[in-house]
């Protein structure tokens, strides 16, 4: 078999490598935030890709069973290797992270264990927490309900207080009330920390936290009034290896120690102790959304890395410039050319840097205030609860919306299994509808603005960094363009940038404020705070990115070029494509300018395109971690799929026994042998 | 357990429907294409009903080999019901249809026999026809190589005249030129028909079509020469009853009339005779394209169905407006009246009705050009082409993007396979990037426009109906924004929204042609390609969509303003939210236009939230056809969870043996037993 088209892919990729006007190593340090992370990173992944255990393309051809048996084994040998390799807890975590192992233990370690210690008082978090850590007993957080997701106010589980025995009898009403989608429920937990109505005397408290064991650890059969189980596969085949679960309980006695008490109490003769603060779990929720700017930037940047390299090996049809008989010796065109896959893909790359970086700016705001709130000082939680929510939103939307698009834009085979692509986006689209569902979220963003906006309404300038913008309001003359000279080079200029996506947010504010006060109902304007939200988010996203590229490039000025236009990149990509209407609906912009900004958008893609697969491995994903055949580092994606499929079982006749069974009846019905032996 | 709130879920579906301000039966009716067509698709859908086996849901908890196994013995099954309930070959058709089976015999029925039929001499038809009816032989349709997909010209397995031996020698060079996700090859094929490149005496005469036999009909046994198999799973778990397949040719030696010679012949002696027509093999290609438009409008359908049942029958949240101590006595809000979910679901209903009609009148379009072709009159072909190449594309995106977008608005539980929904995109998403990627199909429709273009640059009216919106720059003086007067009135008339929305289609594509003349490449215009090709599809659904709604009124007056709403709110939609940035952009419509128009979008949604249930109840799907346990007719959705929950294996002990086994090895680990004895 000749194997000139296959050594061009590999070729291919290693010129688009050569390519590179920047070092990759020093923008991959940058992406990690340091030398000292990144060096403990390629520990780890070092220590996983000797592990042939942790190739989870072997999880291909598995049933779910056989997925979750899978990833107990593999959590198995990671706390294993803990010990093997000398590893520290956090180094532990860092494991589980890159591995991607998401198992029945998942949310045992990520919720179970950090409610307990958040929520419990000292002996609470004695008590459970090392057993915890040991696995002698198995957790999961069940909040959502059949009936209650969003309304957690409105969850009908009630764990009713019985003086006499000292005990809270939990208790499922009705089927709307089964504990529903309960990560580690489905299988794993003996144990579950539970979002009921407390109850006492007939009154309702309202929803706080108990310890409710489900399962018994000696036989793992459910316990008396439980009745406990998985709620089946998800979409895309997505969460495969979680065991996400039901539970009903059927007045389930549980001892009033098992109400976790750090801040509200129950004492022993029935009195209710309020919290001294009410704002000190919210803190927990803004920590999930917090991570999730990041995770959302991985996922799409993962894509982004398959497909670049998939579409730079991949060539398809000849440059139609050249229509002469040499056509035949000449190489096709690589699909990476095509304006099309720039337009699609390049702007991926650069909302994947948005969002690495935001995560991280983000994450660092949240340590502040973390130190802030144990000095009782919650001044900063207000405007973090509405920079996250926006962010969350945003990221979830804009990841895998890409992750699709990307998926596509390789297209027939981006719809194999083996691209890998698929994975990503079936375990990341529910991120839009969970911890809090993007049109819910953006409500509270707009509520949230809305006061903003009658603060610089009265005449005052706001304080709040992150809505900054509105201050603009204070000197806009409604409906007036800003005044772009010359659109195709002003747009380059961050300050100009910056002014544009705030005049639009601000606008846009202005607008749902001039909505509500023409009467609309606060029911009405969703699709308004939608708008609001991506706004603000953007206009953060821009920001960040700017002040970002800023700092890099004076500390590592090898730099700057690139991510630099790579910001740019990523503001101009916004306006000219997902958010082109809101520019031009609010006056911000006008379409005369649009024929400048387009071309330095183009201009910006033909310089990226230089460095699309650098900037990709500069994400520094292993060919592990990508579990792609089209987009592993060699560029040779077609030998890939070829050695994917011979490990299909269906290739064998063992593995198709039965439905060999019903082929051949049918083949050899009547008197088909006759007709078929002359064919 | 109590089941008030069950009990009104049910309720509030009925109450739904009793809402109906129309007819539902006669708009079924209008759907289906009247009376005799509905009445054979309800005898066959009772006969389905009828047939446990063709409950899909069982499907649910099966593996890849399973369903591979499944989808053969429901085909087995209905070949015997057209037996036992004597049906006609047209009714066995629509039997494969509705069943949706997709199986690893669908393209030996839908590809193998038409290309048999159509590219084959009468000999070559009675030869190869009936042994395949009788399934004899089974067939697939080899084109596609892991190398080639859009680029069918460059497709590398050769066809090699050995006139000593009359025989074709069919060979795959390498690994590029294998055949790839050819649908029945992977498993159940015999015989496929070919593409490869004929080739006679060293010169390549271009792909040609070969029936080629790769596995024993006796044995199954794959012939000499001949690597064949399945190529694995595919993305999202799309397509898992169907057996995407490869093939190897090693020198493969087939009698030389096995190459199908209704149009282009090779003698005995090894000349070559060209086929009277070239085009006459492009009419196929067009009519799958057309079969794609209706099928998009279904899945869609389905998807909106299921959405739109679930949110009236989900409540989440007490109504806002309330805040008085009455509020839990209350019912919650049900999700369908937020209106985010208006804003999201309703206009997807719209879109699945412009695709059923726009599908019904391509198709009569296809019959009469099939007619004239039969006369030699290819007169039709250019526009067909082109109309059925845009709509594709517009049909396959706005489809899928909109059966994703009715998952996330069902929120957590969207994400259950239960759902149904993630089944329909999982199997719909790869008709972007199949029979023509969509964005290669934008720029053949951006080329024909061009051509119109120039016609009109010369200052002649063209006569094609579909792009007869050209005609308008004859006199549009270049920016001038369409003059609404009372935009809230004027955008509901039909009339105006066609000029709307031929202005904007002829300014995108006089665009595309001044960037052409301003020296851009043709391979940099892709992005302006795809918003021509949008902006023609949407300019001819909107207007095709007005024209059914005049016909069914002036037929069936009690239609009339249900379907006028929707038709209205179609082409509203598109200006206020897809295509917005398109219409400011050309100057079209002004900002200030916006406002009233976005009134009116949401006076339409309301109007249309009346009807919304019996709108999709009109589409007349069976609980059997949707598969989902949110969307079932009577609106307990929780309960059909409930119910398909019950099912899971894993909630058994025989179904989690070796799972156990690890769970207990963790939890029974060193002294665990200690200690978890205590919690």
């Amino acid at each position: 078999m000749s194997n000139d088209y296959l050594s061009q892919m590999a070729t291919d990729i290693q010129v688009a490598r050569q390519q590179a006007t920047f070092p990759v190593e020093e923008l991959t340090k940058t992406l990690y935030g340091g030398e000292l992370i990144l060096h403990v990173v390629q520990k780890l992944r070092a220590i996983m890709d000797k592990e042939p255990l942790l190739d989870r393309s072997q999880t291909n051809y598995m049933n779910r069973e056989q997925m979750l048996h899978y990833s107990l084994v593999v959590h198995k040998r990671l706390m294993e290797l803990v010990d093997e390799e000398d590893l520290s807890d956090l180094e532990f975590q860092g494991l589980v992270l890159l591995s991607e192992l998401m198992s029945p233990l998942g949310l045992h370690y990520s919720a179970f264990i950090p409610v307990l210690q958040s929520q419990g008082t000292d002996e609470q978090v004695a008590k459970w927490v090392e057993p915890a850590k040991k696995l002698a007993i198995m957790g999961c957080y069940a909040q959502t309900e059949l009936g209650h997701g969003s309304n957690v106010q409105g969850l009908r589980t009630t764990a009713t207080l019985d003086t006499n025995t000292d005990e809270f009898i939990v208790h499922s009403p009705d089927l709307t009330a089964a504990k529903w989608w309960i990560g580690g429920l489905g299988i794993a937990a003996t144990h579950c920390v539970l979002q009921a109505q407390l109850i006492i005397d007939g009154k309702s408290y309202g929803p706080h936290i108990f310890v409710v064991p489900v399962r018994s650890p000696v036989d793992r059969k459910p316990l008396q009034g439980v009745t406990v189980g998985d709620i089946g596969p998800k979409a895309y085949g997505g969460f495969s290896t979680v065991d996400n679960g039901f539970a009903l309980f059927d007045h389930v006695r549980i001892p009033r120690e098992n109400m976790l008490m750090r801040f509200a109490q129950v004492t022993r003769n029935g009195e209710y102790i309020r919290p001294v603060h009410d704002k000190l779990s919210y803190g927990s929720m803004v920590k999930l959304r917090v991570g999730m700017v990041a995770d959302a930037g991985i996922k799409l940047g993962k894509a982004a890395t398959i497909a670049i390299r998939y579409c730079t090996v991949r060539r398809q049809f000849h440059d139609t410039a050249t229509k002469d008989g040499s056509k035949k010796d000449k190489l096709e065109q690589q699909v990476i050319s095509y304006s099309s896959v720039k337009h699609r893909l390049f702007p991926l790359v650069a909302v994947s840097y948005a969002l690495l970086f935001a995560g991280q700016s983000v994450g660092a705001d949240f340590e502040k205030m973390t130190k802030q709130l144990l000095n009782q000082d919650a001044s900063m939680l207000p405007e973090m609860h509405i920079t996250t929510c926006s962010l969350k939103v945003w990221c979830t939307r804009r990841s895998t919306d890409g992750q699709e698009e990307c998926r596509k834009a390789m297209g027939g085979h981006g719809y194999s299994q083996f691209s890998g692509v698929g994975q990503l986006f079936a375990t990341a689209v529910p991120s839009n509808t969970y911890e809090g569902d993007n049109y819910v979220l953006c409500q509270q963003v707009g509520r949230a603005l809305l006061k903003q906006l009658q603060v610089v309404s009265d005449g005052t300038k706001i304080e709040s960094s992150n809505a900054s913008y509105l201050n603009l309001l204070l000197s806009d003359i409604p409906h007036t363009p800003y005044k772009l000279n010359n659109p195709y080079h002003d747009i380059l200029d961050p300050k100009i940038q910056e002014n544009i996506f705030g005049l639009r947010a601000a606008r846009l504010v202005a607008d749902l404020g001039k909505q509500m006060k023409s009467g609309r109902p606060w029911s009405d304007v969703n699709m308004e705070c939608w708008n609001v939200c991506f706004a603000h988010a953007e206009y953060n996203l821009v920001r960040q990115f700017n002040q970002r590229v800023a700092a890099v490039s004076a500390k590592t000025p090898s730099l700057a070029k690139a991510i630099t236009q790579l910001a740019n990149l990523f503001a101009i990509s916004i306006i000219t494509q997902s958010s082109m209407a809101t520019f031009l609906s609010t006056g911000t912009l006008q379409s005369t300018d649009l024929d400048g900004i387009q071309a330095q958008f183009r201009q910006l893609l033909d310089q990226v395109a230089e460095n699309a697969v650098p900037l990709t491995d500069a994400f520094g994903f292993t060919d592990r971690e990508l579990t792609s055949a089209l987009g592993s580092y060699d560029g040779r994606s077609y030998e890939r799929l070829w050695e994917a499929v011979q490990k299909n079982p269906l290739n064998n006749e063992a593995g198709r026994k039965e439905i060999d069974a019903v082929l051949f009846d049918l083949l050899h019905h009547g008197n088909n042998l006759t007709l078929s032996s002359k064919l």
